[in-house]
């Protein structure tokens, strides 16, 4: 296997020889820094300042030009300014260096001429096929050997020894902001790389690098834009399958953000539902603070994932116990009720115990430890459960709790090692690290317990399905997307031909084949007004419902064609379509868009004002198979309409997953072809759904 | 207005002298840690041990009984086993001892026999005026006078000097946790009062206490259930008018929670959305994790409330400035754009800043720190801003830029000593408290600071618009309940009688005198069949809507009394009602239930699917004016229906306001008597509105 491994980035990451173009003798300088980081803090392989105006810097001798240089060079830090950086960028390449950080500013993210110079980068990386961290970027380190490619005053700030956190960032302050957070909060990084611009190695590369390192067992990720996105699903994809969690956060999430990332860097900002789709997709756990992405990293440090939902919650206080139920409802654990005869033993062991879950020690444990042993004991023995909080407040930091309640908890992990279980406590750095090095991630505050052991879940959930079921076959015969927007009847053909499932329908020229047409289908029909110019059929009042009966059905057909005329004398007229009445079902909407970034996104609501007003809707990318449209089914809020209400009968939710991954299927096969597609409505039924009218829109030639 | 000022827990807070029933000589024991905390604490009234066993206790005299106690007794701790719990307090009330704090556990929370004695204490407090709080509570404190009349071993934690915030908790436990968190986060509290089982001081009467104390500035409150909802309610719009934040941890939320809540406490706990209502009617802010709890709190303590909602935004990272402004935007905050003349001006200070809001100071603000001062300054002086945020991450902590920093942040200060702003940073506590002395509430996460300020902001708010226009005045003539449950025609009149607009409709025994309403009615009109029995019409085919011309009319009514006597062979029938159709509008459903903790609440939702998959309702309780109304049509998230969807033109929401203030007055006036009413639909119309439907059931018996 070792062979496949993604080893693109070690000239970046793990160089034996590098240079520093720009060298400067001062240590707090951008082309000092790196030096003195690396001098300091013990990196192995062999520094090569450049420098025409000096002989050493900081010790060390320089070079007048990266041409020499006496050795192959793996990574030179490019740190002149924008004006002669990409002569010194070209000069690396020429010379065979095989990488290069770029920390110069003044590119893309500072419009157009920054952007032709930094074209001119990636021509230069593309055809040398040396590779480029940046420009505008911090640069990388790698802590484990010392190896500091940055100017970032960060290193000097770091009190932890390298541990198993990679951490990929667009932007540089915000990667050093989130690295000295995560020391603050416990978490030890190794890898830290800043990709600025990207004009060549981006994000998706840099996951799929740690993923394949044996060193990084989580990814830490944060960015403002995507711009391959294939790259990054692949990588995702591949985490996944690794059980390697990737913790995310995408900033932009709503207009205001979204026009901010905008001005900050050159990055193309997908439209968010559909990173969110992404992240669901392929279990990658999106954190909307700094605090969470650091919190869920450091629970993820202790590499237990429970198998499920079911979360057993232990309290000395009553009153925390309902708060991490509350909690954990809300994050989507299950708290699930003790085995009677269990609540009925834990009963005789502490009387006044809430037993039923959360288990309530009562102050009465603090007086016999032993008590709560016993309690966590049966609540692991004899129960079902997928993991454990308990939450002992102040007291495992109280002067004569201190030691019982450590032995106590020493006694749980040998006892039952393997089991998920996170601390919530208070207390100082000591007693905390006390519990950690007992193999507990601990918490103040119970709620970020629980959200920390509900992401911790879902990762296990991600990693046990993985990618789930694949995508349907296309079948045989599907028809292309039309070359002009196409409504109702040619829309369901060619989706029919796709394997949806279509109302039948049929067009009748004049008033009296469609009383023929309906007479065929036999009981009430919908009339349509069947013409490819008026897509939106309603707004000329030109649908009409449950007509029933030959003399309506022909004035129907009639009164349709008079308003065509009236209302849009313009547009080129069929005829009529007479289709079926579907009774009863839900009437749902199933689209499919093209992002300009992450390509073809298949989208799921329920009909009318939940799409409009609530914009309740889930994406995903496509394609996919039916398990990932029933992950989106089950996404929006109105889900409770499909189950049945006011006594109606459920929704056949395989029919409506198989018609969504088929839509998936034929959006993913036309990709570049299709600007949207919209099944409206997709009516779902107790047995089945169907089409019932649809409008496919082609890209723009 | 002193003399007005509520002083009822003065003998528990403030005492002169305390007795100690059940006084032991250890300092770990119960009996033992207020008397060993208060001597090592500094208290300075008289403690007189009660201990029949021993002739000192800790050094002090002790007495045989509360009896010899020779002086006049404002507290008596009652830290003695529940079976002669009830004595002592007996004891203490004949000696008149003015008030009792009992520790002791063992009554309603564990079940009938201990809710009998419960009681039996409650009656001792009501008969003999003397003041009782718990039992099964861990006591009270006010730091500042060195009075600890508790047993927790918290005050052994307490590191900061007292404050301005009262914490009160029903829950001992959770009432430490979140001191000793409160203390960690730089939270100064004075007072500090657990209330327990609630058998006489409940915790609206603490809050009401709290209000009027001048040595309180901010109320934390935890509850699980509310017992006097009444006092509650005034304590909440007491201290919303003195400007006095209250900030509250209500656990509960959940099935899960609110079954750990029953099992916890013998606490009442009203529906959730009944709470969720009351926090907003009084401006109140509702917490969900003990660290926003003490993060809000930590906030309030600069007293800086803004008075509008638009946020500028600083940082020294962009990446965080997206991020930041996301959390504006989810938070209920605005980023508003700089004026274009500014964003101008600072083009010219830093070329590469980011402008618009967020502003990205970028890196160059390092170099120049009088840069970013001039930021600052004409961000405050030429921009209409009501708040700030300034972003520096690592900076104020480093080692080259932390006094330039500090320095100008002291300016800043200085210059605009009234301009809300909160400080992000990460640093040591001596970086985070030198900013905390300047003025600045520092927060380490960026998103966390946007909770907070949008918080602040939200009180600024409630106490801006105070209580609001009062409820309008009960019409004359206003008609009772119905006896019994009442459908369409006679709850419509009802409400109509109480100022609500109903649609127009009229009784007709047969198809003649249907014909005739309807024709007097003019245009298509809904007939519904007429029966005392039958409240859900629909469900035997009993309503036909759009009807119209004689002859459908009155097939219409034939069909109606046909179905009726089919299906409802039992019912009483008085005919067909014949009403007119409302065109166009928004079907809205205004609703009243009676929460039996609260009282009467008045709902509001958009009708159908709305309502039953998506549960999107607010709450208010009754009675309550039209601009309170206006707020809770505005908290549902299917409100952009409301605008009009599709074309359709907004919905009058003064007139559904005033529907919904009317049936607030309308609920309120009938307390008691009403079990709930169902006016759905409220068609919401583009001028004025119209109940179309609606069911009022009286309380039984």
């Amino acid at each position: 296997m070792s062979d496949m491994l993604n080893r693109s980035l070690l000239p970046i990451l793990r160089p034996e020889s590098v240079a520093v173009i720009g060298a400067s003798d001062t240590p707090s300088r951008i082309g000092g820094r790196p030096i003195h980081s690396m001098k300091t803090m013990g990196y192995t392989g062999r520094i090569h300042p450049v420098n025409p105006r000096r002989e050493t810097v900081q010790g060390l001798p320089a070079f007048a030009s990266i041409r020499d240089v006496p050795e192959p060079v793996d990574c030179a830090l490019v740190a002149v300014p924008a004006a002669i950086a990409v002569g010194a960028i070209r000069d690396c390449a020429e010379c065979g260096v095989k990488s290069a950080v770029v920390f110069t500013s003044g590119f893309a993210e500072q419009g157009e001429d920054g952007a032709v110079a930094q074209r001119e980068i990636a021509r230069i990386a593309r055809d040398s096929g040396m590779r480029i961290v940046g420009p505008n970027c911090l640069g990388v380190f790698a802590m484990d050997s010392g190896w500091y490619g940055t100017f970032t005053n960060a290193p000097a700030m770091i009190e932890r020894p390298p541990g198993p956190v990679g951490i990929v960032s667009q932007s540089g302050a915000y990667g050093s902001h989130v690295l000295i957070v995560a020391q603050k909060r416990g978490v030890g990084a190794n890898y830290w790389v800043t990709t600025g611009n990207e004009c060549d190695v981006e994000i998706g590369e840099v996951i799929d690098f740690f993923v394949d390192s044996p060193e990084v067992g989580i990814v830490v990720a944060y960015a403002e834009g995507i711009r391959d996105a294939a790259r990054l699903r692949q990588a995702l994809g591949k985490a996944r399958d690794a059980r390697k969690p990737v913790i995310f956060m995408k900033v932009g999430r709503t207009g205001e953000g979204a026009r901010a990332a905008a001005s900050h860097t050159a990055s193309l900002a997908g439209s968010d539902a559909v990173y969110e789709a992404l992240f669901r997709q392929y279990g990658v756990y999106r954190a909307g603070t700094t605090e969470e992405l650091v919190d869920i990293a450091y629970a993820c440090q202790y590499g237990s994932y429970p198998a499920g939902r079911r979360v057993a919650l232990q309290t000395i206080s009553g009153g925390v116990g309902v708060q991490m139920a509350d909690d954990a409802v809300r994050y989507g654990l299950e708290v699930a009720p003790l085995p009677q005869p269990v609540q009925a033993r834990l009963k005789t062991l502490i009387p006044f115990a809430g037993t039923h879950n959360p288990v309530d020690f009562t102050a009465q444990a603090l007086n016999e430890p032993d008590l709560m042993l016993k309690n966590i004991g049966l609540t692991i023995e004899e129960a079902e459960y997928d993991s454990h909080i308990v939450f002992m407040t102040t007291v495992p930091a109280t002067p004569f709790m201190k030691e019982p309640c450590a032995d106590l908890f020493r006694t749980v992990r040998e006892r039952w090692p393997g089991v998920p279980m996170i601390m919530s406590l208070v207390g100082g750095r000591d007693v905390v690290e006390a519990y950690e090095k007992l193999g507990y991630p601990v918490f103040e505050d119970p709620s970020l317990a629980v959200r920390a052991l509900a992401a911790l879940t879902r990762f296990g959930e991600a990693f046990g399905r993985g990618a789930g079921r694949a995508p349907p076959e296309p079948p045989a015969g599907m028809l292309p997307v039309p070359a002009a927007p196409a409504g109702e009847r040619d829309a369901l053909a060619v989706l029919a031909s796709a394997g949806i499932p279509v109302v039948g329908a049929s067009l009748a020229a004049t008033p009296d084949e469609a009383v023929a047409a309906a007479a065929a289908l036999g009981g009430p029909c919908a009339l349509k007004i069947a013409s490819p110019d008026i897509l939106h059929k309603t707004e000329i009042g030109g649908v009409l419902l449950n007509v029933e009966g030959d003399t309506a059905v022909a004035d129907g057909a009639r009164t349709l064609l008079r308003r065509a005329a009236e209302r849009a004398p313009e547009a080129r007229v069929d005829g009529v379509l007479v289709s079926g009445m579907v009774a009863g079902g839900v009437e749902t909407v199933l689209g499919a868009v093209c992002d300009p970034v992450f390509g073809p996104a298949v989208m799921f609501g329920l009909g009318g004002v939940f799409v409009e007003a609530l914009e309740d809707v889930s994406f995903r990318l496509a394609p996919f198979g039916v398990d990932e449209a029933h992950r989106m089914i089950g996404e929006i809020r109105g889900r409770a309409v499909l189950d049945g209400v006011r006594g109606a009968p459920p929704a056949d939710l395989d029919a409506l997953a198989d018609a969504l991954a088929r839509l998936s299927v034929f959006a993913a096969a036309n990709a570049g072809r299709i600007e949207s597609v919209d099944i409206n409505p997709f009516i779902a039924l107790p047995e089945g759904g169907v089409a019932a009218d649809a409008l496919i829109v082609p890209q723009a030639g």
